[in-house]
């Protein structure tokens, strides 16, 4: 028969800390406390298995279990020396819900549970002190009366029916404060609340402790589907079938005296990561009032306290007597806690964070779990215990999350400021960015050009704000999605974006917006979190974080590991530059389209768009060329000795030509044609779906002079500076591939202009010319790609736009409904789906190999700095991701715990391929 | 050593008909000709392999080519008696193009080649006739200078250099006609010619036949790669490495005397398939004579020549006399080609197209090939020579091309009438379509509600144009392809379509079309030929062909032998009857969308989109269930016994939307509410790529209230259907698909009604829940959807647009280019890219049936009803085609040659995948 009911207490448990599936964190780790002999309450937990089972059995439980709990109880009642439901001695229970990881407030919790008119005679008798016997049982009825009778209000607007009477009792005693209450005041609350509930639900308070407790464990597994709890589960990706454990143990009490007291305490500074003990305690109080904030928590140690005082300009007099540290007030206790938490956290070899309660002097640990720290912190942690001996590398490069990287890389506010927030988008884009808000571009640029700080607001944006976009602080915008035009431009230029506001209504000729009842013009400050979608009124200070040793430690450490590389996305020398000093090791997408807006760029590539001929096309090009040549050389020389992977043109024509009325008469003017001319064109490049429109390779197919002018200029730039002596490894990329064909043409031109060039400059260069995969069409004729194909790269933003049907632009309207209704678990344009999109991935990958072996590939979509898409990335073999600068870290992060966890995975697929990756130079930081 | 000329003549030949792809059409059929005995003027044939060496080889011959030359000629000298280049007796020689397939007038050719200044002499001897030795020459020189010494003029405008003098000499002559000229004229003719070429070219006329006969064949190979026929291969999808084959023959002339005569013949009507024997001749003539016109040809037989004259008012004496048959005027040829003709046909088997020369009383068979005939003779001959036991049924079935039939199922003009063409389309749905010009649908609705005939010209077509298009003649547009919308609803509607007419310039607010100069204002005539896309000036008569009694024993022959299910795509119950009076097994294909357009309904629709609340929602839904019982339960009732397969709807909601202002106010004053609120709807429906938008299942997922009123519907009209007796058979197909989520989200929506409204009713009924297959996800995880969808029905039309990422409203920018510069061989919406779209339905069918055997799998996109598409579906294990009512004899013929070729192939794939077939009940008609 299956176990549903685990016991622990007394120095022993049938659980232990690696059951968390089944106990939940909770229960698991009182079960592994035990085991270790520290002292917790003792109790049991039942499992998440019956979560399952009591779903599918229509809320109702196997009658096993009543027996199972019973004999659980009576072994926590010896251990305990008390019994529950005795009215001389009677054990109080607590009911606390438990899943696999922490849901903290989500669901519900029964205290007390035990006490009726007979029971609380008996505490009085044990503990000699009837208000505390009465405060608790008036607290037992309300806390159930909420959650298991449901005497909870509807609304937030309306009170909590218990409070009102509370203040009613207060009101005629003439007191203020809750303490104030009598042992009588009291009493007289428990008989006023059970009349209320009787009055309400027409039912009396059930006595009998056993109902008492049933009704608990229903309401905690009832609680697991909950609104809250779904909500949270929906945004932090936590399975609804994983259910969660009920936890039912001896209450211990912090609140029955003096010698009495409550604490939390984490092993090491959970801010900084240092090894300093640091906690606070309160004497004679429950748990729930250290968290409250109505009194202030004592230091645990003296040194914490003695910081404290001088922080807080507390003299050491009214420190020690006020405010002393457990460590002064409680010795012994703070013995045995010192004992514990090391005995903790050698055992765990994690900094924990722990919850302890002095009953009569009594240290009984309640609960301990991985601590929550800062990514600061959690770096420094994880270096400093390698150098403890406490973990191996492995386990450091394993324990922090790549993406807590964020955080360490771009500037954030000022965690102390204050906030007034007046909206949220998405967190497009990590960072902190303050400045006055501008609706255009070009305003952004004329502002920042006599100094202002900017913020472009937008609905959204095109390849037309770029030069703005540069300029801004940070870019607002009411419309797209995480991977928008601004969102993946902000992301690469390290810039904070909050997209997809919708709560902004931005009014272009006004130039305001108003939300919330705010109007905010143009001019006024804001402040944007990139990294929680926060949209502050005003200037918020930031606070510039700074990139400490262990962190490149860490890097050091997760390179050893990995076995991606990791390349950039970039398109100027700067981001080449940032990425570089990030660890970069070569760009894996360089967009060519971003270089034709600067300057009078913009005219030359519009009479290209214009030219009725090729040779006016050309004679525009030509124009062009120049520029280009110098763009590929800095860009080049910025990645001296890594490869650098361009792209031909990739974007629709029209996007460089302006779709605003007075934006085309400025063109026809400054290009002294009529205007007719330029609506006549414009009209012409309109698509209904550009997405699936003219572009991409379908441009150089279609004018090959296009193609052409690329192709000279980035191998001039190449050999030029070869015969400067730089080395170069220039990897031209072509966009939208669909058949063979086109690539065969494109390949043509590419290395027709690569070969003269190279024989011009009389130089020896090496070079590939390779395709992007973004169309399902190529990943499906990968084995015929293959056989002109030097290198794939997987463009997962369109191969998921177009495996799913999806416009990214567009499915902000069903997929936010889509992740509710759980028909995608994962927004497909952060994490690749890897039943689809991902199954295109490794057919195209195996027939593209079966073609070349030694076929290089890579992955520059927006997915290749996102983790569970590069340990995807690792897992089916490719040789690089590439993502934007800022991003370097935490996919070199990423790439090291794949490979620590499918090395031999992925062994077995590349040894199946014939494949053998050739790494590229390592990460020089 | 390989062989590359095939000698032929003198009652044997080196070469067989069935050769065609080494010797070229000709070549192989004047080599049978030779087999059988029958007496053609000797010659050999240079391979078309040759082609392909002379090509590769940078247009060089091997040097063996020449000896087999040699020794080939000699042979035809031997058996002509006469030698090339002899100055007394010389043989004169063709040098004629002839690849795998005709391609009449795209290449060269040289006749009377052998002639120079000493054999003249020798031919007038022979001949006793020296004006046509020199006519001979004359004509040869001029031939030779335009074909193989580039004479002609570049550009149309200019005039033949060569006509030029003859009208020169003609005007000293003071004649009128070249008839007229002497035999000292023409020789005149001649040196002025031979003069012209060595000021024009700088060289000598050749006077060796040998220099002479390497020219002409150099000019055949070349004439290859001419323009022309480089544009004719791709319009014709002929393969450039097929090549062309040369056959050089020796002269026979049929104007070297009354007792000469040249002529075409049909064995067999070409025009009605009748048998008889159906030909034209002229007396003292060239072939050229014939086709030129300028003579009026005479009947070949007896009976034609009467029936010629009766209808030319000819009275008998007069036919007698002037216009006598062959048959009387040659007794002796005629009898012989008599005799020829019926061997020709019971050696072939089928009705020949043949040339023949009388030199000298003596007949010499020119050519022999299959007839071209209209698509009426083409059914006729087929089904009576199985009549005749000269070929069997599958051989008749085989024989029909199926498109062809689309010319027996439309209305066609009069092919006597004379037509005035002003601009050309895309052939876009079949049929003759004579109107006056309307640029608006509700002008269509509005002149066709008076009684007036109207073409609707849009620049393109939306659902909202649906009811001007059901009431036009015709529809005209000037952007969108084969697959536009006007064009897919056109085929759907059997209406005649010319689509993507780039050349119009329609200008809507002044209502007039502007093109190649001709303004056409609304209410001007226009006619449309749907099957050619000529746009036509003023009305044209059109004739209304009549389906054959042999048609339909065509189609019952086909029957036997098709593996696959024909169904339709039909959305009224008009079509549907029309659709089973083709022979449809049931509807693959029920759009329910255009249901929305029709009255009050659009109200309605614009109400549920308008609406805030689901409650507003489903009000608004109710007021349209009614409507769509009634549509179902008419569509049920016409294809009562077959099953039909309901869409539910698919198209975004901004379809349903006006997007002029006019129309948003009127929509506003509608339904009382203001404009602004109607034009922030329309703005918010508003997508950049709406293809990839929110559509399909999306709408049912957040509108799950949508979805339910259209299931209602449905099994209210099939349950009400089943207790009045009818047979019903309702397939629920939910579009869009891309995760097994939604069809199970939306498939327990439908099973609930259904099952809700069985119960309702008590009756029994069977039905299907399944999916279309468009999206590429969706086919990739069809193991997964396999298990909730009970058939699949594959949406080609979208799964290419996706798999390619070509949007079909906008791949007209690129397309055309793509085709020409080969990177696909064939429009991928018309014909299934079997490469790609089609590798991926593979994988989708055996993975789906991997899941779920029994599972049915047809198609629904455009492709169903287009022949190679057909094809592939019948390979590929398909259960069933739907296409258009108007195509589906066209499917039925195309599933019958498909099986005949392909069985055992698609045998073996179903049992591979334990599928087998569940037929549907047979064609009635």
């Amino acid at each position: 028969m299956k176990k549903f009911v685990y016991s622990f207490g007394g120095g022993k448990a049938e659980g232990r800390a690696d059951m968390k599936d089944v106990l939940g964190g909770k229960g698991a780790n009182l079960a592994e406390m035990s085991n270790l002999g520290i002292s917790v309450p003792a109790g049991f937990t039942i499992s998440t298995e019956m979560c399952d089972v009591y779903y599918k059995n229509n809320r109702k439980y196997p009658p096993e279990l009543e027996k199972e709990i019973q004999q659980a109880l009576a072994n926590a009642e010896t251990i305990m020396g008390a019994k529950f439901g005795d009215a001389t001695n009677p054990l109080l229970l607590s009911v606390r819900s438990g899943a696999r990881v922490s849901m903290p407030g989500m669901m519900d919790t029964v205290l007390n549970l035990g006490l009726n008119d007979q029971t609380v005679e008996g505490l009085i008798k044990k503990t000699g002190n009837d208000r505390f016997a009465w405060d608790s049982y008036r607290r037992f009825v309300q806390m159930y009366g909420d959650v298991v009778l449901d005497m909870k209000p509807e609304s937030k607007e309306e009170h909590d029916p218990f409070e009102i009477i509370i203040d009613e009792v207060k009101k005629s005693r003439g007191v203020k404060s809750d303490s104030e209450l009598t042992a009588a005041d009291l009493k007289d609350l428990t008989y006023k609340f059970k009349k209320l509930i009787k009055e309400k639900k027409g039912l009396d308070f059930p006595t009998d402790p056993w109902q008492q407790m049933w009704g608990a464990v229903n309401a905690v597994f009832g609680s697991w589907m909950n609104q809250r709890a779904i909500t949270y589960r929906r945004l932090n990706g936590i399975p609804e079938e994983w259910g969660t454990a009920v936890t039912v143990q001896a209450m211990v009490f912090g609140n029955m005296g003096m010698d009495c007291a409550t604490g939390v305490a984490f092993t090491r500074d959970p801010s900084t990561g240092e090894r300093a003990f640091y906690g606070e305690y309160l004497i004679n109080a429950q748990g729930e009032d250290v968290v409250a904030g109505i009194r202030t928590p004592q230091q645990v140690t003296i040194v914490g306290s003695k910081k404290w005082a001088t922080s807080n300009n507390i003299d050491e007099t009214a420190r020690s007597k006020q405010y002393p540290s457990l460590e002064e007030s409680m010795p012994q206790a703070y013995k045995d806690l010192e004992t514990i938490y090391l005995k903790l956290e050698n055992h765990y070899k994690d900094m924990q964070d722990i919850e302890f309660t002095i009953q009569n002097s009594k240290l009984w640990m309640l609960q301990t779990r991985g601590g929550k720290r800062t990514a600061a912190a959690a770096v420094r942690i994880a270096v400093e215990m390698v150098g403890e001996n406490l973990i191996t590398k492995e386990d450091a490069v394993k324990r922090v999350k790549p993406t807590d990287l964020d955080q360490l890389l771009h500037p954030v506010f000022d965690p102390k400021a204050k906030k007034r927030l007046v909206a949220k988008g998405l967190p497009a884009s990590p960072g902190a960015g303050t400045g006055r808000v501008v609706f255009h571009a070009d305003d952004a640029e004329a502002w920042a050009a006599k100094g202002d700080k900017v913020i472009l607001v937008r609905i959204e944006t095109s390849p037309e704000d770029i030069g703005g976009m540069n300029v801004a602080q940070g870019i607002l915008t009411s419309r797209g999605g995480m991977t928008s035009h601004a969102a993946v431009v902000a992301r690469g230029m390290g810039k904070c974006c909050v997209a997809g506001c919708g709560e902004l209504n931005i009014d272009y000729p006004k130039k305001i917006l108003s939300v919330r009842g705010e109007t905010i013009k143009e001019g006024d400050w804001i402040s944007l979190d990139g990294s929680t979608g926060d949209v502050i009124l005003g200037q918020v200070p930031t606070v510039n974080p700074e990139l400490s040793g262990n962190f490149g430690t860490l890097m050091k450490w997760a390179d050893e590991y990995r076995q991606l590389d990791i390349r950039t996305n970039a398109d100027t020398p700067k981001d080449a530059t940032v990425a570089r000093k990030f660890g970069a090791q070569g760009i894996g997408l360089c967009r060519t389209e971003h270089m034709f807006f600067e300057g009078d760029r913009i005219k030359a590539m519009r009479e290209m768009i214009l030219a009725d001929t090729t040779t006016d096309r050309v004679k525009a090009l030509n124009k062009l060329l120049k520029h280009q040549t110098d763009d590929f050389y800095g860009i080049f020389k910025a990645m001296a000795g890594y490869p650098v992977t361009i792209r031909t043109l990739d974007p629709p024509l029209h996007e460089f030509v302006p779709n605003e009325d007075a934006n085309q008469a400025e063109m026809a003017r400054e290009m002294n044609i009529p205007v007719e001319k330029v609506k006549a064109k414009v009209q012409s490049l309109h698509e209904l779906n550009p997405m699936l429109g003219h572009r991409g390779c379908r441009l150089g197919i279609t004018y090959p002079e296009i193609t052409e002018m690329q192709a000279r200029a980035i191998f001039e730039a190449a050999c030029q500076l070869t015969k400067e002596g730089v080395e170069v490894y220039p990897e031209v990329m072509v966009p939208l591939i669909g058949t063979i064909q086109e690539l065969k043409i494109e390949k043509a031109t590419i290395k027709r202009v690569a070969e003269e060039t190279i024989k011009k400059y009389g130089v020896t260069l090496k070079y590939l010319i390779g395709t992007m995969i973004e169309i399902p069409r190529a990943a499906i004729v990968a084995d015929q790609v293959a056989a002109e194909a030097e290198f794939f790269s997987f463009g997962t933003n369109d191969l998921t736009q177009m495996t799913f049907g999806y416009s990214r632009d567009d499915a902000g309207k069903f997929l936010p409904v889509y992740l509710e209704k759980k028909v995608l678990t994962a927004d497909p344009f952060q994490t690749i789906d890897q039943e689809g999109v991902g199954k295109l991935m490794e057919w195209c990958i195996e027939r593209g190999r079966t073609t070349r072996n030694e076929l290089k590939i890579g992955i520059c979509g927006e997915h290749g700095g996102e983790t569970e898409s590069v340990t995807f990335c690792h897992k089916i073999g490719l040789d690089y991701v590439s993502c934007s600068p800022y991003r370097v870290p935490i996919a070199r992060l990423a790439a090291a715990q794949a490979a620590i966890k499918f090395r031999e995975f992925r062994d077995e697929r590349l040894k199946k391929q014939n494949h053998k990756p050739v790494k590229a130079k390592p990460s020089e930081v």
